[in-house]
């Protein structure tokens, strides 16, 4: 087993790891940029590094200087969370070159699942169902129109490179295909370097539902169920849950086994995510793979009762999973809140500034999984998440009720949080109902 | 159901019952003393009376005034949690005469489990065993050394109105007999105002186990497995655990059936407490019965993931019990440190004051019960607990390490706490094996 982990990473994840390891006996390393000195996955980790100024840029998106980190403390692994380098195959592979196991799949596995077009290619080699679109790039605006014609109208433009809905667009009919096409190239190689798009079938109400699964290098490849994310703003997730809501038994058992087979397929070892697009009729197609551990991964957790990071880790070292596939059982119904520091009456702009006072709520069912505290500022150069407010009862309307307790009880004072948002979207009949779709924040509460 | 529930006690437990209202859609009066504006159980609340001031004499106390607050808030039933006049029958009376139902037993089945004497009887006509001692309270020294004869030595002298230490001692032999029980009855005719002291064997090395069980007013009575409250220092509990290590699972069927016993021949509704007293064969006797909810209660709920103070207020509304004895099942390993202000290098000394700063435990696993936060002043006035931490692993070893993992991670700035000290106490072999006892703080920490 390693005896320290660099964890190259900042806030809630960072803090999540240095959990785990403490756990496990393992010595963590910290890294932070100078904006992040105060914060909490600083304060308790065993080691610390300045790896450069605020801007990501400048810090945590140095790979030299998270290598000179991991090198002066002597750790033995890598952990990269998620956002930053964590999908980054040439980080990865520098780890490893440099002598640090990186707990993650391989940088051959992430480079090929990174790739949107490479991976539905992989994902129909392998039986999993895909959103009936075009076989490869779309290469001009003429040869989209021809194509958007066997898929049928409406029809969704998206960068091969992309993600978080840039380079994305939804086309009616062949006058606005022909536009759209060249918008999206041209903000998809802005944003990526890469102008590559293809098109895909446009689904109406869609929900986004995941599958959580996690592989070894003995062969074995567990799922540990699936989430629904339909809770989006703009493409981000605001609220996950588990089991979803609503999704057949048996489909529950498919989408859970295509998941597998994906993984299988790919030669990944690790955790990763395989996401799902699920319609009307409880059809799922496949969209891709997170080649990491991801923000919503405790809601499965909370189910299961597996701890996520140290099954990382362990695979990572060489060991096999701590659990079987018929070991894994879903107890209950786990709920998760992204507390943002956002104003949520004001178009959920930044609120970055000093956390006067703070009370973290607790009691039965729930945990909150945050780097911030009374007297910390919340530098305004990263993702705007300051904690993960996460619930486990034995209903989902149980859930839902403790939910809004705890956020009731939350209290973040100095700065605006997303909390009261929260609590309006637990209370929607349509939340309620579980029947709503990756639009209905939009549809609900924005237009 | 209740729309609206007056709290009768302060602090964590007052929070803990003001978050299961709230997650029923009850409403939840809070009441408080002077020093006690501050708490989050005040602010929490939806509406909070002051019932006098510091001493709890003056206000915790008062039935004239909670019930004046009652009143005036119009509520329809009194949770009084723990401590104050959760066990006084006089109290339990007045509120239901005065229109507002008492959560907890009958005021009748109050006053006989009260009285250790009367409990002890019940507890053998119910076919539950007891230490063997004297039949009924001991009038003299003589006749104390004659009991002592049939019963065998050491013996050890208890006070009947008795609690927390108080009036009790071991009796080696005849002489030291004679001293003791003239000290014992001084010693309880000033703290109890009841000098009736009663003999029993003493046992050597024995553990503390106690069985929690729940009884509806339409003939259910379940248990929810037993507790380990070993780690104790002068009586008070430490530290408590489910389930009780190094028991066999025999042994364990068997306690918690002694205990439904018990509690269906005492004519008992509501959450209580079965305490017993285990030797090194494993073969166990009747303490006493506590007729509320216990501060350790939280260990019962993780492993079953039942909420037991809902189903308190569920049995107190005439509601049946929401789940059989069939479903009650025993998931992994719970423990719960009890986080004092005091300071266990100076001979755990309160240590109240300003809590300058303070940072949460989170985390999976791991649940904090606390009405603390940073800003707050802890009176001197009452109980030093500030906070429950509590972890709920999959097995025992995983608890020590997420309780040692979530005990380093708790900052509270500004005071001294016993934190560190129940640090020691996870990592001491013999926590480790389970095969502490009562006396293992004593013996290993504080000679």
């Amino acid at each position: 087993m390693f005896e320290k982990i660099l964890i190259a990473n900042r806030g809630e994840i960072a803090l999540r790891i240095i959990r785990a390891a403490r756990e496990m006996g393992i010595k963590s390393v910290a890294v932070y940029s100078q904006a992040d000195a105060e914060s909490m996955h600083v304060k308790l980790a065993d080691e610390a590094y300045c790896v450069g100024s605020a801007r990501s840029g400048d810090s945590y998106l140095r790979i030299d200087q998270i290598i000179a980190a991991a090198e002066v403390s002597g750790a033995d692994a890598v952990h990269p969370g998620y956002g930053f380098l964590a999908e980054n195959s040439h980080f990865n592979e520098v780890c490893r070159e440099s002598g640090f196991e990186f707990i993650g799949p391989s940088p051959q596995a992430m480079e090929k699942l990174g790739d949107k077009n490479t991976a539905r290619s992989m994902a129909i080699a392998n039986n999993v169902p895909v959103v009936p679109g075009s076989d490869g790039l779309i290469e001009s605006p003429e040869a989209a129109i021809k194509t958007a014609k066997e898929i049928g109208y409406p029809v969704l433009i998206k960068a091969t490179a992309g993600g978080g809905g840039k380079g994305m667009r939804v086309a009616e009919d062949e006058k606005s295909l022909a536009v759209a096409i060249n918008q999206a190239r041209t903000e998809a190689e802005a944003a990526f370097g890469n102008g590559g798009v293809y098109l895909e079938r446009y689904i109406g109400r869609p929900r986004h539902i995941e599958v959580q699964v996690i592989a070894d290098n003995h062969g074995n490849v567990c799922h540990l169920m699936e989430r629904d994310c339909s809770v989006q703003r703009r493409h981000q997730k605001l609220i996950e849950e588990a089991p979803s809501p609503n999704l057949p038994e048996e489909r529950r058992r498919e989408i859970c086994e295509a998941a597998v087979r994906m993984i299988r397929g790919a030669d990944y070892s690790n955790a990763g995510t395989v996401e799902f697009i699920v319609d009307q009729n409880d059809d799922f197609y496949f969209i891709e793979v997170n080649a990491r551990i991801q923000v919503e991964h405790p809601v499965s957790e909370m189910i299961t009762g597996i701890d996520l990071i140290k099954e990382q880790i362990r695979v990572a070292a060489g060991e096999p999973l701590s659990f079987t596939q018929d070991q894994v059982k879903c107890e209950g119904h786990a709920i998760e809140c992204r507390i943002n520091a956002e104003n949520p009456d004001k178009n959920f702009q930044p609120s970055a500034g000093k956390i006067t006072q703070m009370f973290a709520p607790g009691g039965l069912g729930v945990r909150f999984d945050s780097h911030v505290y009374g007297g910390y500022t919340v530098p305004p150069y990263y993702d705007s998440m300051i904690g993960k407010l996460i619930v486990h009862c034995r209903t989902r309307d149980d859930a839902i009720a403790t939910m809004r307790r705890a956020l009731f009880e939350l209290q973040v004072e100095g700065i605006h949080t997303t909390a009261s948002f929260h609590d309006k979207v637990l209370q929607h009949p349509e939340f309620v109902s579980g029947k709503h779709d990756t639009k209905f924040v939009e549809r609900e509460f924005l237009s």
